[in-house]
């Protein structure tokens, strides 16, 4: 997000939709452009993807989480009054008969409305899918308005912290996995900035809109949140400087402590909660080994109204810079909480299920993958192929198609040029360019004789071999490479 | 889709979706179902779709294909005018500023727009997405009004049938890998519908009417088709009956040849240049070994505006009926056709780039791989846990921390109980339970030895092991098994 200076961010967002009305630069005639603040992903994106949702998917599986999906459209009514500020920023459907319909904004609320459904009390579930946010699109940072999410929850009634210290050793092992070089997970508790907000003398009245405005502080500096807070949301600033020497306190499990002994603060019932379960959680994070990658932080609010408890969000302290790759900014990666109030919204007595659970910024993380591909000059192949089916002779597509579906049915990866005279160095181009590792080739002589020439396009050594030892021959060398 | 008499499909969903409104059934108080038509998909489902769409997938990338997305939504202009008597069905978004919206109805046609955008030649790539149709839903057929398309796509100027040749090598493969049991794929051509149309005396401007009646003979009589295109279509009574003819006749390429004699349609340009395509189609897909599975079926239209040339439509014959398993209808499983005139209609010159694609229809498959498992009483694992970390003692929560750390860190999937105390009975029940196959169980005496207890769920055989061979051991158990 770019520096949204003293405007609400979803007036902000407005005017902007406003100004970035199509046509847009790169459109001509009668072609659009596709929906504004979306885009397609090309093959070389997907490739990026795969290879990092793999990776996502497979820590969410080896920690017991079972898969799971929802509809792309909730009810609006299962959406409202459960984003704070950001709302407005929902895509509704048209009303075309029936029930009125919105895009989901994020994957917790459809979660929580499937638990309260189903009468589920305990889960452990992943769900990748597309949200959908009506943002003003800055794209330069990998923001769209239609993106995928990662997330991760465990719901159920447990003993405190555990599961909570499982979110962060997860976020913990996708952002190393990924290799992205050195992250920080700043963590709160909703209760402590609610108990920060009431020694602070903020009426209750307010704690949400407040906490928005702290949600703001890793994008604005602390004169600009002030002014919101006093001059937007009216706040008396002597609350607003009370707040202010709260928000500038991070560190490790000394800070906790420290916060014990606040004079202020540990008059709070709620507050001490909080910190009464930070603690835990950071002796759990030291069994898990990763305490030092954990930052109690004062600062951290999350702007989301659902959260009740510990909530937590990773920042990358610098992205790994190589020759000439400009640093980047791209906020935080990963971030979660525990919401345990949100199922019971849903449910018809208003049964509670306390969740807890994360979400990793997929999006950005494929920025940051993609740009430093980029600058390395790194190049991915599109496609798996293995082995191109090529002649030198011309009336050999009968032969060709024939060879082909036997290296299909035998589960190998081939093409061919569908033409009916390719050139034969057209085609050994064509694996060239596209970096398939084997051609087979089938001529006169090697018909006459039975047999099928391997050519390996790295090294351009070619061999005969019996046509009926092909397959075998050719599983071979792809189980050795 | 259930029999629709003769009201148009369009005016039955509006009816339809009336009948249908909100509450249904299963909904009480607070929580109302979500919406009509959709639903969501369990652990239980998303086990049986990652095994069906993996196989697809790796069909398609076995063909040389590259992977692609698009947003869920298009402009509304997009989408206009390609989808025949369909386009009522679509999902438009509100107009909330800026352009309008609508959710993709197929991949199709954002495939069409992204080559033109991108001014793409050549390209063969597989998507995999949901789309989105308001039509009745018939639930009990597996329909749903959110639904998966696996799409593959062959886009560029090639010699003629090879491109199509291999699409339906692909859709053999992939219904032959999915067992579902014996299948047939109907092959008819667009231009032979029409030359039908013209030698019959249909006036052309009843060609898409007419052929969207045609392409409902699989679900209805002829005498019903006839009755619409007589009374709601306004054609000649004789023309209609010189149509009826035509449309009984299916069989292989022997039906071609007898087509080429055909008094009537010999004397037409267009049908002859499809009648010449199909006979070079069944020379190759002879040479693929797949000729037997192909039906030239004159009453195979396609209801889609866009196709130009060879259609083509898989049903099943049966599926594999089980002991007490009722026999399913559950229509097509996969079709496609060659659509030359789609592109063109993005490009900003009109410049055309002939395609030709299918798409699997896979809510159906995984509607029927359900049903069969349900039949069975075939379980699945919803989770791939190989690892439990137990302990028989009270106050051993920091050992089990350690421990399931160090299995994680090491890549083995592993859980445990986010409880201080639980007892090792409800331990080793949830291992049961859920399919895990190892516990390692750690106690007083085990630490005291520096040992870890390894327990096969299924022998219940336990060994003691040192705690430094613990993930070699585990390894080497889980490679073996």
């Amino acid at each position: 997000m770019p520096l949204l200076g003293l405007l609400p961010r979803r007036a902000w967002a407005a005017l902007l939709s406003q100004l970035l009305r199509p046509p847009c630069a790169s459109c001509t005639g009668a072609v659009r452009c596709q929906s504004q603040g979306t885009r397609d992903l090309s093959p070389q994106h997907m490739v990026v993807r795969e290879k990092i949702l793999d990776l996502v998917i497979s820590c969410f599986k080896r920690h017991g989480a079972k898969g799971m999906d929802t509809p792309a459209f909730e009810l609006k009514e299962t959406l409202t009054e459960k984003y704070g500020e950001d709302s407005g920023l929902m895509y509704d459907l048209k009303d075309q008969g029936g029930e009125l319909l919105s895009l989901r904004y994020d994957l917790t609320v459809p979660f929580a409305r499937y638990l309260a459904m189903n009468k589920v009390k305990k889960m452990k579930r992943y769900h990748v899918g597309k949200v959908w946010r009506r943002e003003s699109p800055a794209i330069v940072q990998g923001r769209y308005r239609e993106f995928c999410q990662c997330d991760f929850d465990i719901a159920g009634q447990f003993d405190p912290m555990i599961p909570d210290a499982e979110c962060l050793k997860i976020m913990c092992e996708i952002l190393s996995g990924l290799q992205l070089g050195d992250f920080l997970i700043k963590v709160n508790d909703r209760r402590i900035v609610d108990g920060m907000f009431a020694v602070c003398g903020v009426p209750e009245s307010k704690f949400r809109a407040i906490c928005s405005s702290i949600d703001k502080l890793d994008k604005m500096a602390w004169k600009d949140v002030r002014h919101e807070m006093v001059a937007k949301k009216g706040l008396a600033p002597e609350v607003a400087d009370r707040i202010g020497d709260y928000v500038q306190c991070h560190g490790g499990v000394s800070l906790v402590e420290q916060m014990f002994q606040d004079p202020r603060l540990s008059q709070n019932k709620q507050a001490l909660e909080g910190l009464g379960d930070l603690k835990l959680l950071f002796e759990y994070l030291t069994l898990f080994g990763i305490a030092d990658k954990i930052s109690f932080d004062l600062s951290l609010a999350r702007g989301l109204d659902y959260y009740t408890g510990v909530i937590y969000e990773a920042v990358l302290l610098q992205t790994p810079i190589q020759a000439g790759e400009d640093p980047l900014n791209v906020g935080s990666v990963a971030a979660g909480g525990r919401y345990d109030g949100l199922v019971g919204m849903f449910h018809p007595k208003g049964h509670k299920v306390p969740c807890v659970g994360l979400s990793i910024g997929v999006e950005r993380i494929f920025y940051i993958v993609e740009q430093r591909m980029k600058t390395k000059g790194e190049k991915v192949r599109t496609t798996e192929t293995q082995v191109f089916v090529a002649t030198p002779q011309k009336n050999f597509l009968q032969e060709r198609l024939k060879l082909i579906a036997e290296l299909w049915d035998s589960g190998i990866k081939a093409e061919m040029l569908y033409k009916n005279n390719p050139k034969l160095l057209t085609q050994l181009h064509y694996c060239e360019s596209t970096g398939i590792p084997l051609v087979v080739i089938i001529g006169e002589q090697e018909l006459k004789e039975g047999v099928i020439k391997i050519r390996s396009v790295a090294s351009r050594e070619e061999v005969a071999i019996k046509r009926e030892n092909l397959v075998a021959e050719i599983q071979k060398r792809l189980s050795e490479s």
